[in-house]
């Protein structure tokens, strides 16, 4: 759990103690887009989709939750309004901690706020290159680079979440049909396959060229 | 200063004690991209861009900072990488903190994280924002957006800050030769007057009908 990290052991075991646990089905809606925010979250297992749509109807995942991670936090520390819709990609267990509650473990831990600054900082830093991205690239390196982020960080080669084409089509800004003929070129080229919702990557140093803009060899 | 908001007086006290203050002419770089974080940053005075360079040499601009807000500060929380350059956009002055001693004011004043979450909560917020429009959206829209996000928080109609052309098509993540045509043609509209690096926005509405996708009536 990123948000207690470097906690001792009955930090954790007061976090444990209030915190709520619930075990949801797939598609299942945890907040939405608008709403007042109230509570903090995490993943325990299983993986969240973090979705906005704009006042236009255009709509883009923002990211993808993976076990262990905070989410809907920060309106907690800001305008209390949450920015997406958060819905599980999979059955998941989710953990939340009411607002009172975060207060109390940061007054007590004040590590725990540091680790709110490390985890939200990554985010920003990582969202400063997809804007950067979305800004001078071409759709097919972004669609490269999105496979490459979204590889597990546990060695393996497998995209960590269930990924239906238009998921990663929004997560990269561009459309169903193009990310669609592209992923179908790169597994005809060997440098993944796609099963279902799963995406095995075979040759990442393939894609690392594509993503910074070199022509496949 | 938004980092020592809500602060006591004697904190403000500490924090002037151990700032550097520095006076820097136009087009001064304070940092550079990937070089070591080192100290937190903010704008007493002036503007700075803070501008991202990709490995394929991709550029865009991240953010314009104004008076009071901090900047280059989240690596100091991470990785210690900077993810980008800070470049003055006019003459400005420029406070800075250690990092030594940025955790010598948090260890006593525990405001202080809670400020640096604030901070960059609002700006992960809002770049969500532009991830979702550079995604989904027309350079026309986005380039309205941009110009209603830089203008002046004191409720005046001026952009807050010096912008080249170059700089709007950096931000708005367009062509210069598109930002160009569309600011004359609203230059035209009357929807604004841009004088040298000023600009000054006339019809607020009309610029949000543009960037909701609405045709200009």
């Amino acid at each position: 759990m990123e948000l207690f990290r470097d906690l001792p052991h009955e930090a954790l075991v007061h976090a444990h103690a209030c915190a709520r646990i619930e075990r949801l089905p797939k598609h299942a809606r945890i907040f939405e887009q608008g709403a007042r925010a109230e509570r903090a979250y995490a993943v325990a297992k299983g993986s969240v989709r973090i979705i906005q749509t704009g006042s236009d109807g255009g709509q883009a995942i923002i990211r993808f939750i993976g076990s262990g991670e905070m989410f809907g936090t920060v309106p907690l520390f800001t305008d209390h309004l949450l920015p997406a819709d958060a819905i599980t990609a999979e059955a998941s267990v989710v953990l939340s901690w009411s607002e009172a509650d975060i207060v109390v473990l940061i007054g007590i831990y004040p590590q725990v706020s540091l680790n709110v600054i490390r985890v939200i900082g990554t985010r920003l830093i990582e969202l400063q290159d997809r804007v950067r991205e979305l800004a001078t690239q071409r759709a097919d390196q972004r669609l490269a680079r999105a496979l490459l982020r979204l590889i597990r960080n546990d060695g393996g080669d497998e995209v960590a979440f269930p990924l239906r084409r238009k998921d990663l089509a929004e997560f990269s800004g561009t459309t169903l049909h193009t990310a669609s003929r592209m992923l179908s070129a790169w597994a005809r080229a060997g440098l993944l396959t796609s099963i279902g919702r799963r995406i095995l990557i075979h040759d990442r140093t393939a894609l690392d060229s594509l993503a910074e803009g070199r022509p496949l060899l």
